[in-house]
């Protein structure tokens, strides 16, 4: 049994119950698991390790590589077994207890994990738990539904546990392409010249005697949460065509644009969505969680390549796509999230990265986080690695939140995730703004006309007035700058 | 006469006046020049345009590596020569011209704006200027002491003058590297994998009939107006150095450390200074301008090897070095700045970099540009080069300004150049702390006990304590956040 999935033999033996494997696991380790946005993350070891907190104390450092689904940093979360989280999460359980102050939550770079872990300026990984296909002859390990930090967790780990899960298409295999950057002092440069250079081996290379323990399951990823495009995300997209299309005319870009990435979330996927009817052709995605847009982009004929780290699909793209994964494999490649938000690669393919703030302020620095200033939403995710490093980077949201009692455009953001020199176009659904060479000064008064919603335009028109009789490069009136977030703690309303 | 400096023959009836050279610069034209943290700065076209402006419109978009000597933006600032400014300058007349909204600065991180002109996205640059030693046979350019973004500007302009510098040493011939990206879409890596990796030419090469205008000059560069270390910067820099020592211990470094890179200034200078009474030996820089320190530590024998993009040295210093260069020669080398500051190298090379911080707040945020939140003090440099993609990321500062009357450590930065994600570890006078793998509750008690003056710790403990009652994962009072800045601006003190 399991021999086609477990193929080298002398591992068949470590196959145990996922409480058993779980035993593994000691209270004040730190535990690398596999998991990006909801995509192959471990599912049997975490429920285990779950049960047991409710009878002894048990409390890890639980390291990913970004979101878990089947709702596993929930029930993590509830149990108390997680007494530090990083580099990424999304779940509203765990976000309340981040936000109590209940779990220690370290807000990374997701290029930036394992750099920090293989420094050991983090860790050491004492167990790391990886969900995959199967184990090849050799003993490497080929993952599922994404690479994100497995393949460094696996190499790092004093012991693996491997998660097969047999619900998992082994039409994954061959899809990976892991390659590990080489040890310092004499790092050689990583040889991705383009989205789909492949660079390393197809499953991750580690002596099979570090596999402790190997746990069969059969449980699906969770389909993403994602909302589909409504006419506030059409007329973001609609906006950002346009901006590209004017991008071709001046001669800047070709109709194949550059390699696209594009974040988490309803909104990116949407504006990624519009690029279907565009003139645009032959284009290439190098991103990080490649979600339905992806595979609508492909299907329409627009895509030629998509490399990410994840792929997380809703429901019904998930039927159509798995069980046809062969028909799109030629054409796709998951690799660690080290790789694809490299800032050297990034760079050097020169990405157009399309990313999501909660809010931005007048003069284009971006809060991606903190909603208020003070709670944590997601994390910073991957936007960091993109928007610093790309060609042009490009933040999206709706002008307004909550029944337009927020306003997504502010005087002051209440959190800086990404600050004006990493922000080259800001857009909403009533506009773009193009800030690339302006002066603060400059950028106000367009993003105000531009990107923010009428019924919170005056108010800011007026703000940015008073702010410039002040003086300075960067104008504010500092006893106001952040009243709009105290004025929407205390009445209910920005307006 | 000057067939020594002006090699190629056909080049030396090219020689003009500088009013002469000038007059290729046209009012509204984007001008390139060479100049570096007040090295090899192109010295009598700039003065020649600032005479011109007082008799005829005479606007331009001066686009440089950084700030310029010689008072040469406070020459053109004040002859209303500067629309626009880019990428940093550090000049109190210009300062005051750009917070007083005359002059647009688009403040940028140095290693892109090469890339934004390349591209187009800014652009296209009319005319270079550039300093040189010489100009070879074939027309190549040599540059003087700094390269910054000369080799760019001289390829991308459309007419190029060079100021050969009679009183610049020929001895600096061969200490350039000059290396330009490949074009996408297929860019290949840059094969920089050690600081003293010669990949490049060592002079700027371009089609010699670009070459419109050759002046002959003689001024000196500007001495830099960095202070010696006192009792503050000395205690910055021994905490500093008790780190690094408890890194080696803990096996994360070797005695060697990483390549080091280190800010401009006083405080960045200072500590870097310190370095010469450590254990540390064969250090080497992989940097953006070297100072003092650098010699310094050439001279005690700590230090293996420099690479820099400009050498900007005090005037005890300049005496001392630049007549013997060749004593040094073998040991440096200057970059151009997209590659002495290039992500893909910094994170490459595993880069250690301290930059200076004018103030930052408890959860770790740093502001390194704006006093008080709106005036522009220098720009933010390279810092943001190194912090994000380098090993490891270290901001110091002293405790306080202004006699005390400003807490370098506040609730919240006015301003944010440097977020909680690139800031691993924060020292001051006081003491060091070490923020990697802490969530923001932890690292706000640690800030505050270790870096903030005496004077403001209870007042500052007083803010986290009543913060972290209202929750949240960066817990802030919102409305309390930036008063002290507001009570600065009122009352004249933070106390
Ligand atoms: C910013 C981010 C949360 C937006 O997600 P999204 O699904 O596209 O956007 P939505 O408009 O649905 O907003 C999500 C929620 O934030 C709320 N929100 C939006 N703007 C807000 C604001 N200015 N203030 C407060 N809340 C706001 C929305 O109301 C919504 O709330 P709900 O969940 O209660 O409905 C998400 O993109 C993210 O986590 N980004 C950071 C990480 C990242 O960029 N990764 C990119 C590489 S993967
Ligand atoms: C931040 C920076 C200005 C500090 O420079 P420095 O010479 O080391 O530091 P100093 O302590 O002398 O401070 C410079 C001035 O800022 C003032 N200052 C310092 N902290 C301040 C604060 N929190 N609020 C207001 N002013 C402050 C000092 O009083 C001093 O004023 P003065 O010129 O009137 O005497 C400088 O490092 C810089 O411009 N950094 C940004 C660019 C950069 O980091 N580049 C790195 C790669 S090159």
């Amino acid at each position: 049994m399991y021999e086609d999935r477990v193929r080298n033999s002398a591992l068949l033996d470590r196959i145990v119950s996922a409480e058993e494997a779980a035993l593994l696991i000691k209270d004040g380790m730190m535990v690398g698991m596999s998991g990006f946005t909801r995509a192959g993350e471990a599912k049997a070891v975490p429920m285990a390790l779950a049960a047991r907190a409710k009878t002894e104390p048990l409390q890890i450092t639980l390291v990913t590589g970004a979101s878990l689904g089947n709702d596993l940093d929930k029930t993590l979360a509830e149990a108390h077994v997680l007494s530090r989280r990083m580099p990424f999460q999304a779940d509203p359980a765990l976000r309340k207890a981040i936000n109590a102050g209940e779990v220690m939550f370290v807000d990374q770079h997701l290029s930036e994990t394992v750099e920090m872990l293989r420094t050991r300026q983090l860790g050491p990984v004492d167990v790391a738990v990886i969900e995959a296909v199967a184990i090849t002859e050799q003993g490497g390990i080929v993952p599922t539904t994404s690479v994100g930090n497995s393949a460094s967790f696996a190499i790092l780990a004093e012991k693996v546990i491997v998660e097969i899960n047999l619900s998992q298409s082994t039409q994954l295999e061959g899809l990976h392409d892991i390659y590990i950057p080489t040890h310092r002092p004499v790092r050689m440069p990583i040889p991705v010249v383009s989205p789909e250079s492949r660079v390393g081996v197809p499953f991750i290379p580690i002596d099979p005697n570090k596999i402790a323990a190997i746990v069969i399951t059969e449980k699906l990823d969770s389909s993403s949460t994602i909302l589909p495009p409504d006419d506030g995300t059409r007329g973001i997209a609609g906006h950002l065509s346009d901006f590209l299309q004017h991008e071709v005319k001046k001669g800047r870009l070709t109709n194949s644009l550059q390699p696209l990435q594009a974040g988490i979330g309803t909104i990116a996927n949407a504006v990624l969505h519009g690029l279907i009817d565009t003139p645009f052709h032959d284009l290439k995605m190098y991103s990080e969680v490649l979600q339905d847009s992806t595979f609508d982009l492909f299907d329409s004929g627009k895509l030629d390549f998509a490399s990410g780290s994840s792929i997380t699909l809703s429901a019904e793209k998930y039927k159509e796509v798995f069980p046809n994964l062969n028909k799109y494999k030629s054409r796709l490649m998951l690799r660690p999230q080290e790789i694809s938000n490299h800032p050297e690669v990034v760079r050097r393919l020169g990405i157009i990265g399309i990313n999501t703030a909660l809010e931005f302020d007048i003069y284009g620095n971006v809060n991606s986080t903190h909603v208020g200033g003070t709670k944590m939403m997601n994390g910073i995710g991957g936007s960091g690695d993109f928007a610093r490093n790309g060609y042009l980077s490009i933040f999206v949201t709706k002008a307004t939140a909550k029944d337009g009692k927020i306003s997504s455009v502010v005087p002051m953001v209440s959190h800086v995730d990404h600050n004006e020199h990493d922000v080259d176009i800001l857009a909403t659904e009533f506009g773009l703004a193009d800030l690339r060479g302006l002066a603060p000064r400059e950028r106000a008064p367009l993003i105000i006309q531009n990107c923010c919603d009428p019924i919170y335009r005056d108010q800011l028109m007026d703000y940015y007035k008073r702010a410039v009789v002040r003086g300075g490069h960067t104008p504010h009136v500092m006893e106001e700058a952040l009243s709009w977030h105290v004025r929407l703690a205390e009445t209910g309303t920005m307006l």
